[in-house]
Formats: C-alpha cells, sequence, structure tokens
C-alpha cells in the first residue's frame, strides 16, 4: 500500500500553531500541557483524539514500542521521540501492524506508505511534538481520508455554518442536516423550439443554510432530469453495414466551418414581481460524489440538464452551442448575471442572492464536456472546470478521419442516440404528447447532419468542436482522463491540453490508468484534498499556493500499484521512427471473415479484439498483419502520439485502416477499474459515504492494447476532404493513434496490429476486401524516451 | 418488465377510507371533492400526489388517452373508467409509455407488469375511486417503492416520531435526522478468556428519538467491528495437498456428540449505580441495507460483533456455542432479562428502557448463522429471525462426508482462518499485545479439533451443529437462500426447513436464483414491504394476517425472467431412479494431471469448471466421465435432493468422488448476480438510499451446473465412521448431492459429470488414482415433477 498527497501545503510552525488554534486542537487545556513538557502535551493531544476517533478511549490499547503500551509510557517515561510518536500515529491512522508497518520500525512503515508524518529526529520539543501533531493531522489514514477529515466525520468540528480552513483546505463545519433545496427557473436568450419566445431552463439547488455568501459547483448534466434507455437502446444505428464509397471533393476547410445563424427577436417572459424565497424544491439523491464532498465545506451544489429535459424548455440537440449556451446562462444567474423565475408561470424572479458569484463546474464525460464547452464561452463567474473524461471535440467522439467510429463499448450509437436518450421531457407523458411531433422533426434533421454514412467533418460537428473556442478561454482548467478510457478517448482531452498551454491561465492533467471512472474516492491518491484545494483557492480566495502547489501533470505509472508521478509536460516528445521493413515486402490480409465468425465476433467484440491482438494462430489471422518489435533492454515511456505512415492499397474503391498499439510481455497488469476496498469513507459528518477503492494488479497477461487508431483511406489529407481511392492503387497516407503515456517494461515487446473492420468501433461491413503494405515505405513513429530521462 | 408483489392484504372498503383518513389522503378538502363526484375527487387526488411527487405539477403533463391530457379531460368530461385511471396511474407510477404500456391499452401494460391496481369495468363512483387510490399507494413504482413510500421519500409524512401503519406496514414516519446512536457493554454468563471474570460484549445502538417503545432489529455480525483481512489471507490453508488415508475406526454418533463443559463460577462485574443515559456513542455507516429500511418506520436496529471481537473481552471461536451465548445475551437485554454496563470500567448499569422487548435478528452468511443459532437457543423476547444464506451445521460448510471442503471461491478457508478474520482485538495494538499468546493458544486449540486433515465429524462440529437444538426454537423463521450460492450451499437451509416442519411456529422460505446475495433491493419482487407487513406484525403486534399472508415457499423460477412462483412443499418429490448403464461398463476415469494442466488449474478453478462440463474434447477428458440423458421431451422441475448410488473402486487405498448436475442446452440464462438499475431508491426520507437491482437474461451459455456434491470413500456410511478402503475393490456409496429447485426446459439434457479432484473445493492432491464405476450397479435418482403438476 502506498499514499500518495499532492494536497498539503509546507506551512510555517506560527501558521501551524495559528491554525491549530483555530480548529480547537491548541486550546487552554492543552497549552497549559504544554508548558509541562512533550509527555503531558502528548497526553493531552491523545486524549483529544482517542476519544473522538477511537474504538476505546484506554491508552493501554496504543502499543508506542513491542513492549511498551501508551498508559506505561506516558506514566513511566520522560522524553519522546519520532520513532514512540509513529508508532502512535499509525496506530490512530488506522494502518495493520505486521501488514503496513512494525512496531520494531515504525519509520520503515512509515516511508513505505508515503506518509508525510513529520521528521524530526532526536528528542523531540513540545514544539516538536505541535509541528508533528499539525502534520498527523493532514496525513491520509488508511481508509483514503486526512485524520482530521477522519476526526471530523466522528464528529469533531461543531457545525457552525462557517467556514474554517485548515492546511489551506475548507473543513466540514456546515449542516447536512438542514440543507436547502430550492428549483429555479433561468431565463436563456435562446430559442430551441421555436416558439419565439425565451426557453427557460430548469435549476436545481443544494445548498448549506448559512449567513455567509457561497460559492457553486456547477454540474451541467442532461442525464441528471432522468435518462430514456429503452427508447433510446431502439434507435442504436445497425453497424453491420458495407464501408460505403464516398464521391472525392475538394472541400476546404472555410466551406464548412460553423457559422452562427442570426438570432430572432425573442419574447421574454414577463416580470410581476420578485421575491427571495424559492417557492419550489426538490428530494435529490447523491449525482456527482465530489460534489457531494464539498457540501459539508461551505458549497453550494447546482444541477441543471439544460434544453430540451424534463420540466425545461426546448429541443435536445447534443452538444449543440445552444445546448451549451443553455448551462452558461445557469452560470450567468450564479454570477448574478441573468434572471430567473421560480417558475415557469406566474413571472416572479428570484437572484442567487446566497452566491458569492464565484462558479465552478464539474463532472465526468457528458457532465465534464459541457464544463469544458462552457469554459470556451469565456462567461464571467466561471472561475474554473474540473472536467473528467470530457469531450472537446464531438467529431471525435463518434466519427475519426472520415470514419464513423463508436465510443468503445457502444457500437451503433451516436448523437441523435445520446439526444434520444436525455430528452427526458418525454418522461411527462402530457409533455411529450405536445412536442413530439417537433421533436421527430429535430431528430431527423440531426440524423441528415451528422451524415453517419458519410463520416466526414462538417459545419454540424465544427459547431460542436469546442477546441477552436478554446482561445476565450478565462476560467483555469484542470482535466481528468483515463489512459485506458476507450469511451472517452485520451485524444479529447490531449488536444485541449495543447491547446490551453497558449493561454495565460493555470492548467493541470491528471491522467489515470482506469477507463470511463472517477477517481475522488481512491485510496492511493488525495485527488479530493487536492480539489479542496483547489477550489478553496479559487472559490474562497483562500491563500494556499494552490497553483503552484498542485502538480502540472500527475500521471499514474502503469506498471508499479498505488504509484502517482508528476510530470512537467506530455507528448513533447519526437517520436523516434521505427522501420517496418524486416517484414518480407509486400505484405497482404484480407478483411472478409466466415459467416460463423462474423456472427459471433458481431456479438463478442471482446474476443474478437483479444484474438486480434494474441500471437498465436488463429481463425482471424488472414485479417491482421502483426509488427513485432525484439524485446526491450530497458524500461521506456512512449510520450504522446504514435504514429504510422503507410504505404498501402486496398482491393476495392474504399478502404479503412485501424492498428493497436500492443505491449506483448507477460506480467500482472493494474486493473482499468478500480476495486471497492470494503469501506465505506465518510467525508462529511454522515454525509453521503462513498466507497474507497482502487487499482489493483489483475492476473497476469500476455499482452495490453496501449492505443488505438482508425483512418477512411479516402480521408489521407483531412477528415472533410475526400480523396478519391481506386482498386490496387498505392496512396500514403498517416495514422495517428490515441496519444498515451505508458511505461513498457524491460523484456516487452512492442507491437503494431494493422487490420481493417474493428469490431466494437468501425462499422462491419465483411466486405471481401484486401489490403496490402508496402513496408519498405511504412514506418512506425513511437515518442520514446528512456526511463533514466523520463523521470521529470 | 414484472413486478410481484405478496405484500398487499385485502382490506374492506371501510377499512380504506379509514387508513386513507389517517395518512391525510381523505382530509376534508377531498371529503368534499367526493361530494361533487369522481371526477372533483380525481382532480383533488392528483393534486395532492402530483405536487409532492412530480417534475411538474401541471394537470396537462399527464396523458388520459392517446390524445387527451388530465386539464383537457377533467374540464370536459363528467364520467371516469378504469381505462383513464390506469393510463394516469401508470404515469404517477414512473412507467414508460410504449416501453412498458401504451395510452391506447394502458389495462394491458397494467396485466403485463402484474400491478395490483384495482380492476373495476364501467363507470366509477367516487367510492370505487378511493377504492382505487388505496391500491394505487400499495402499487409498485417502476423503481422497486410502493407508491405511498414513494410519496414519503418526497416528504408525504410529517415526522410525528410516531407509528402510523397502512395496509399493515409501517409507515416512513421517524426522523432520521436525530437518530440516536449509543454504545452499551452487555455482561454475558461466559469466560472464554479464562479470568474468571464474566465476559462483556458491545452492542451498539441505533434509534428513532420517540416516546413510544420501539422494537428491536438485532444483526449479530462478528465482521461488524472490522476484520484482519490480511493476516487471515496469510492463515489460508494450502490445498495442493494430498487426500490422505484415514485408519478405520467403528466410532458412534453417542461418543463424539458434543457435551457443554460443566461452567466455573464466575465474579460478575461490581455494579457501583444505574443510569438510563448511554455515555459512549458511535459513527456509524450503512451496515445491514434491510436494517436502515427500518429505522424510519419505528423500529431500532442493534448490532453486536459477540465475544472475541474489538471492544469486547474473549476470544473468537467460530460458530461456537460461546459465541452464540453471547450473542443471546444481547437478546436477553433487549428483553429486559440481563445487564448491561455504560463502559466497561464504572460499573453504572442501563437498562434497554426504550424497547418493547420484541426482538427480530437479521443478516445474511454468518449474520444470518447467528440469528439461526440464537434462535435455537429458544430465548425469550427474540420473537423471529430473517435469515438470509444461513449456516444451520459448520461441518457441512468446511466439511462434507468426511472431505475438507471449501465455500465456493474461498479454496483453503477453515474455521481457524475465518476466526483470524474477526478476531477484531488485534486492530487495537495495546489490546492484541495483552491478548496475543492467549490467542495464537486458542488458534492452536481450534485448528487440532476442526481437523483439517481428517475431515470426520466430531464433538468439535457437533457443537456447532444448530440443527440438533431446532425443537428448541420458538420464534417465527423466515430463510432466504440462493440457489446459486455455492458459498453458503443450498443444504444449509434445506436441512433447517425440514427440521422446522416438525414444529409449530411459522416458517417461510425465499429460493432466489441468485449467489451469495441479499434480495431486498430487487425490483420484480417486494421483499422489504413483505418483511415489513412481517415485523409489524410480529414486533408491533400490527393485526394483519402476515403469517397466512406471506407464501410459504417462494420460489424464483430460472427460466423467466421477474418470475417469482409460491410453492406449499420443497423437496417432498419421490425420485425417479435413472440407470447409467447404457454406457459400456465398466468405465474409468483418472484424476491425476500433467503438471502444467495442474498447476493452470490451480490458479483457474473456473476454467476448470467450465471445461469439466463442455462436452467437447478436450485435455480434461479423461478426469472425469459423463451420463448424459437423452432430450428432455418437456420442461420438469428437479424438485429437492439429487443423489447417485454408485459402485465403484478407487485403484489406490484412499478415494474421494466429486460429481455436478447440469442442464445441457443453449439458452439465455439468468445472472446470478442481480445487475444495478442504474437507480437509488429511497425508502425512508433520504435515509441510506440503495441501488435498485435485478437478475438479467446474461448471453446465451451451452450448459449450467444445477448442483453438486462430493464424498470421502472412506466415509460412505456417514462422516464420523472411516470404513476401510482397498485398491480395486468395489464399494457401494450414496452420494447425496445439494438440494435444489430446478426447471428443465424442454428440449434440454439432464448430465451427471463425476470426477474425483474439485479444483475449487476440495484439496488438489494431484494423485495418480484411477476411479471405475460398475454402471450395471449403479444409478442417478432425481426428484422430479413434470410441469403441470409443479404448479402448485
Amino acid at each position: 500500500m502506498k499514499i500518495n498527497q499532492f494536497g498539503i501545503i509546507e506551512t510555517t510552525f506560527e501558521q501551524k500553531i495559528t491554525e491549530l488554534t483555530a480548529i480547537g486542537f491548541y486550546d487552554a487545556p492543552i497549552k497549559l500541557a504544554a508548558q509541562q513538557g512533550p509527555i503531558t502535551l502528548f497526553a493531552a493531544l491523545m486524549k483529544q483524539a482517542a476519544t473522538i476517533t477511537a474504538v476505546t478511549t484506554e491508552f493501554s490499547d496504543y502499543m508506542v514500542n513491542e513492549n511498551q503500551n501508551l498508559a506505561d509510557f506516558l506514566t513511566t517515561c520522560t522524553t519522546l521521540t519520532m520513532q514512540e510518536f509513529d508508532s502512535v500515529a499509525l496506530q490512530l491512522l488506522q494502518f495493520t501492524e505486521n501488514v503496513d508497518y512494525t512496531l520494531a520500525e515504525p519509520m520503515k512503515g512509515v516511508q513505505a506508505l508515503g506518509l508525510p508524518l513529520a521528521n524530526i529526529p532526536g528528542v523531540w520539543s513540545t514544539n516538536d511534538l505541535l509541528s508533528a501533531w499539525y502534520d498527523l493531522l493532514t496525513t491520509h489514514t488508511k481508509n483514503g481520508l486526512q485524520f482530521i477529515d477522519f476526526l471530523a466525520s466522528h464528529g469533531y468540528f461543531k457545525t457552525t455554518n462557517e467556514s474554517l480552513f485548515f492546511n489551506g483546505k475548507a473543513m466540514v463545519t456546515f449542516d447536512t442536516k438542514s440543507l436547502k433545496k430550492e428549483v429555479v427557473y433561468v431565463e436563456t436568450d435562446l430559442d430551441t423550439d421555436d416558439d419565439g419566445i425565451k426557453d427557460l431552463v430548469r435549476v436545481d439547488i443544494i445548498r448549506p443554510t448559512t449567513n455567509q455568501l457561497v460559492p457553486v459547483l456547477f454540474t451541467a448534466s442532461p442525464y441528471y432530469q432522468g435518462t430514456n434507455d429503452a427508447i433510446s437502446d431502439q434507435k442504436m444505428h445497425k453497424v453491420n453495414v458495407p464501408l460505403e464509397r464516398k464521391r472525392p471533393n475538394h472541400v476546404t476547410y472555410d466551406e464548412i466551418a460553423y457559422q452562427a445563424a442570426p438570432t430572432n427577436v425573442l419574447t421574454s417572459h414577463e416580470k410581476n414581481g420578485e421575491t427571495s424565497v424559492a417557492t419550489k424544491t426538490f428530494y435529490p439523491t447523491a449525482h456527482v460524489d465530489l460534489n457531494n464532498y464539498f457540501l459539508s465545506r461551505g458549497f453550494a451544489v447546482v444541477y441543471s440538464s439544460g434544453v430540451g429535459t424534463r420540466d425545461s424548455d426546448g429541443m435536445q440537440d447534443t452538444g449543440s452551442p445552444e445546448q451549451v449556451a443553455s448551462m452558461q446562462a445557469v452560470v450567468e444567474w450564479l454570477a448574478g448575471n441573468r434572471r430567473a423565475f421560480t417558475d415557469k408561470t406566474s413571472g416572479i424572479t428570484i437572484k442567487a442572492v446566497w452566491s458569492n458569484g464565484k462558479v465552478a463546474m464539474t463532472g465526468k464525460s457528458y457532465l465534464g464536456t459541457l464544463a469544458t464547452a462552457v469554459a470556451t464561452t469565456g462567461v464571467a463567474g466561471l472561475e474554473t472546470v474540473i472536467s473528467e473524461a470530457a469531450i472537446s471535440d464531438w467529431y471525435q467522439y463518434y466519427r475519426d478521419n472520415g470514419l464513423t467510429i463508436a465510443p468503445g463499448g457502444f457500437p451503433g450509437e451516436d448523437m441523435d442516440v445520446l439526444a434520444e436518450l436525455v430528452y427526458s421531457r418525454m418522461q411527462d407523458a402530457g409533455d411529450w404528447h405536445r412536442t413530439k411531433a417537433q421533436w421527430h422533426q429535430k431528430q431527423v434533421q440531426t440524423a441528415q447532419e451528422m451524415d453517419r454514412v458519410g463520416g466526414n467533418y462538417n459545419a454540424y460537428w465544427d459547431a460542436r468542436n469546442y477546441l477552436k473556442n478554446v482561445p476565450n478561454v478565462k476560467a483555469d482548467v484542470i482535466m481528468v482522463q483515463g489512459l485506458n478510457d476507450w469511451n472517452v478517448k485520451p485524444r479529447q482531452v490531449f488536444r485541449l491540453y495543447q491547446k490551453l498551454q497558449e493561454l495565460n491561465i493555470v492548467k493541470k492533467l491528471y491522467l489515470h490508468q482506469g477507463q470511463h471512472i472517477y477517481i475522488n474516492n481512491n485510496r492511493s491518491l488525495d485527488f479530493s484534498d487536492q480539489m479542496n484545494l483547489w477550489l478553496s483557492y479559487k472559490l474562497y480566495d483562500v491563500n494556499n499556493q494552490a497553483q503552484t502547489q498542485l502538480p502540472d501533470i500527475t500521471w499514474q505509472n502503469n506498471q508499479q500499484p498505488d504509484t502517482w508521478q508528476t510530470k512537467a509536460s506530455w507528448g513533447q516528445t519526437t517520436p523516434t521512427a521505427i522501420s517496418l521493413a524486416n517484414v518480407q515486402t509486400p505484405v497482404s490480409y484480407t478483411d472478409q471473415q466466415t459467416k460463423q465468425a462474423y456472427a459471433t465476433y458481431s456479438k463478442d467484440y471482446q474476443t474478437w479484439r483479444s484474438l486480434m491482438m494474441n500471437r498465436e494462430k488463429h481463425d482471424l489471422d488472414h485479417a491482421r498483419i502483426m509488427f513485432l518489435q525484439p524485446k526491450q533492454a530497458q524500461d521506456l515511456l512512449i510520450d504522446g502520439e504514435v504514429s504510422l505512415q503507410l504505404r498501402m492499397k486496398s482491393s476495392a474503391n474504399v478502404g479503412l485502416v485501424s492498428a493497436m498499439l500492443v505491449d506483448y510481455g507477460i506480467e500482472r497488469r493494474l486493473t482499468n477499474k478500480p476495486v471497492p476496498q470494503g469501506e465505506q469513507i465518510d467525508r462529511g459528518k454522515n454525509w453521503q459515504p462513498t466507497s474507497l477503492v482502487e487499482f489493483e494488479l489483475a492476473q497476469a497477461t500476455p499482452f495490453k492494447m496501449i492505443t488505438i487508431g482508425h483512418i477512411n483511406m479516402q480521408n489521407r489529407e483531412n477528415s472533410w476532404r475526400v480523396n478519391d481511392l481506386r482498386p490496387q492503387e498505392y496512396v500514403d497516407l498517416t495514422l495517428t493513434l490515441q496519444p498515451t503515456l505508458y511505461q513498457l517494461t524491460a523484456g516487452h515487446q512492442l507491437g503494431v496490429v494493422i487490420y481493417g473492420t474493428d469490431f466494437e468501433m468501425t462499422v462491419r461491413g465483411n466486405q471481401n476486401i484486401t489490403y496490402t503494405i508496402d513496408t519498405k515505405h511504412s514506418q512506425l513513429l513511437v515518442p520514446i524516451v528512456t526511463l533514466a530521462d523520463a523521470k521529470d
């Protein structure tokens, strides 16, 4: 087990005393004890801690070394050293003797666990002990909480409903039993349902009852008002369809660039009065876990599903500028720059008088996507976004290089399917029957514009590419992405991160080894603490240097469990060219499968993918070419985008190329889903406990896909221009795979598998097409850093 | 989707009106509306419901048929029929149009879903509507709640902190924000740590603040105070060891029957005073979900880990009479028949003055086991137990027929390993260092007595066989068991259920298709409602006929999703003998594997088991014999215990026989773990939401194990008597497999696979033993009911 804490700020002794005083750990009795020396002080501190936290308050239940318990120690000893303190600290932090540490060498345990306990040699003074006690309070327990937060979950803090910060982070001092739950309707400047009247969007607010102004964590979630799962499933597109030839064109980007339509003059809702008291409430269940963490710490949490969802006006249009603008409008209301009503008909306006005007947007996937998108509007009041596994360009989500590409795990999904899923106005039968004709028409239009068969980038997609608008970003941006997320793939954050480098804002990136998951409840990383430090800084103006304290890039090592490393850059490495010509040239493979294999793998793409990487002979052999590098002499790091430069031909007038970069070598690798650790952690005094999880080493496997990419041979120039493709005529193309940051173990082999149909992600035409690669004129480009250089 | 509700009691119209009045759905304004006819009444009822539950309160958001919304209907129509009511009811219950029902034929949807809505033809009177409204309130929503509970979770009931019953079930009227959390220490009559002083056991209480006396749900959970996972894992026994020959004996049961040791005179704790106010509190997280459900309904919840756990006295001894007695002592205190202290040293006693003296014990697995065990003491105050996946005889859990047998999924686990896991006194380092010498000695004794190598039933196991004590049972018993639970296997409940038949108590049995799981949050069955009905009857004396209302046996059909059927008996069918002689006789198989296969399958017993059932040729073929019946002409039900009568020989002087009964036939079968439905359900006003789950049909598979069994050829008489076994000498033995209740589809084939080593459950000696079966003198006995007969 290892704990990685990056959210602790260095604090002077004077400041430590000030903060210990503020939180009640340096009160009159403890001051008095301190005057009597470190042993008496230790007894006083332990009494407070033990009473609050422990099953037993008996000092005889703590050991200070192998032979002596704390009760004996305090009565017989006159000096205190780190060894004795650490022994007791490890017990307070719930670590297990002979598993996590030994009483013979507690400091060894502290070091191995990576605990940031004080390192003070010799005999301790009372000041040493006070300083070490402060450090102990910021150190994580075995179960994923700072010790001070563990104390808080056991009732340490009174619910004053006033902010209190410790080591730069907001503490649990707000009452979660009296949270206000309010609904308002924000008036947008949109008219997505074409009735001439401004669309209202419903906003749900949860906030502490307090006299101070509070900032807001706002999550824009089209899922929040409910989803139409069964109906949306029926809309899934068939993927067992052929790849169709496209007529060549000479389209330029300027021709397909999105231009916003001129806005009509819209009717505002009539105002009949004003109030500061909401008239409508709601009954929430937990939605975004990270938000829950902040509710007991003096932050409000706000959800909206935007236009085209239950109890809001308007039509649903995945990722559209209008959808984004409806979320932007919510930020504007929270910042005092837009009006809202208490309901849809009364005309009574209501202000967010409780808000301090500072907003952070949070969320994963679609939720993080809209956070990113709103940031690219530059809206005032949005101080920061924490966007996890977020889409920055919808074309890259459902399309790629002129191909229709499914998010991993969701073959057949597309923009219209997702819209169907979240058009939750369907869930009120009356509202549905009133709007369904318009809705069906809207979906016909979406299907046409998204052009599933063609697959080219066009004005529709350009409107949904937020990367273009990155120069507008004013908010600081925290990004989180799984390097094994093949749903929202790593390129989404890579491109955003690159674009943001040009701006004078703070940007921080977390790259983990998971798939499409949150990381706020991982044992080995103090992500929630870090976000607390960050939001205390951004939204409460706490002077905690969060902008420099948080690493620029935090990368979870894919070889070692519990290992999070900091980095200064991602994807800045110049690629090394690796020839493919050691294979007899040219080489061919044929895409078509037998009827039976086609039926089988259409149903079970997991087995298909595993076989495609498997080096042994099998019935998919004819459908791929594998290039295998020699065994690596040393560990190396692949840093950024791998690409293939290929000279190749298709036997038909259509063609697609897929490629996987693969790590070959038998090894236990990390699970891509964190495993529940059997603990519910309480991060806010019985408020919404969450499951503690951790990535673990799985059974040994012979290979692992590092990254993947696909391209339509007719889009070898770019994704809007269609090139001609003639049967058996060689063309040159570059296939850039999804970016990665991957440590390849010494002794392993790097391999690349090139093939056509991807049973999980492309259409599956089962066409009889033979592809041939001229390996002499083809190469693999890999941004390799040897591991010694990689340490930065 | 189908909903199966067995927890609704038939209610007269007068009683319905009384209850509607009591819960506020027949108040003055509604009475007034009723005087103006059904349309006005409908409007008034809907107004109340819609205001509470709906996103929108607009009547125009409900449809009464394909063309008319509720607002229009109420203003233009003068009569109400079932069709219109059901349309609106389905919307209130959150079902989805065109998925779960259509507006053209709402009653068809109601029927297909199995909803218990009123069936009243013709034009409705106000009384019809009131009666139907009552029925609606008891009907489940799409998301696993009675509609009245859904209303409650949206704040329908005031928190009066007084009991209110509706349709025989306790409603959510207690405040979950002001629950009291108290710790007391119950004084037992035990001295498991041999210090001459009565052991104290810690008890944690959560109870509503109320002026009325409340009953108790008590869960005896050795896990509750924490588990020593890593330490316990180190204690796992090696299973790659040979099966050893046992010296024949002539032991009789009387010789090994357990006799309680005479009790020493023990010192009681000194009493220094009395109080009614607990002095110690605790910070709970959710533990047993079913208990959480009851906290908002006027029930207290109590946990204890018993002797030999953190903050209690004593040694840990899995399943021992002393462990059971320590839990019995808790019941006695709750019923007013034993004393407890506020802490371990002060001598201040405290009574459960808030308790009405009626206790139910709850829990799954070890927790349910102790509930069963305490019931067999006949302790006063224990009114009922709800024991799920409970062990009734520990010998059957870690041993079987003279063999050491692992619970499925846990090879190498045993009584001492489990004791190590829950000896949570280890978690207080001081307490651990004080007691560890005694603990190690205790574990040496346990290891010796449990006799892992021998595997025979002896006095140690007899002490831990609660079936012997069933005649003492006074409490009514609810049993829940998964028919695919190979951890706590079905025989545990089967034997208990059979024994209980002799007693004049209420016994109810639920047999589901899951493995080792709880079923209280399944969508398709109203299990929590049923337990509410049951505990309202047992603990609050509500006259609701729960004892006859609940089915005697509720069986989840293994073929059809969402299908729960009632039965009058289990395992009463006379077996049909099926000859094995169609195979050329005699037939042999050899247990030994190649080194490589042995290593592989030792690590991956899942693949091993799948291959052992697979009919295709493979490298495990030599290690089994498969007998396959012809295709079934019609559906049939296997009801109870299947057994094999075998005449067979071993090539060695040791031998073991394993057998699996297998269903062959390609079919989509139910998952054995319920799948989360993406909904958090709130069953007590924001108190501990739980995930809604359901068994779903998985991908088609070619076979499925129905049941399994193992026997040591030296224990062919019984599990304590050791018979001689000579190489190559035929012996007769009967191998009884775990009981089942399994519907075999027409067209499928029944198969039995006979083999030696079970890589998941037995020791794996990899000995070179050849087994031979004289098939002419062997047969399979299957209790078959043709499906027409099976319907009862």
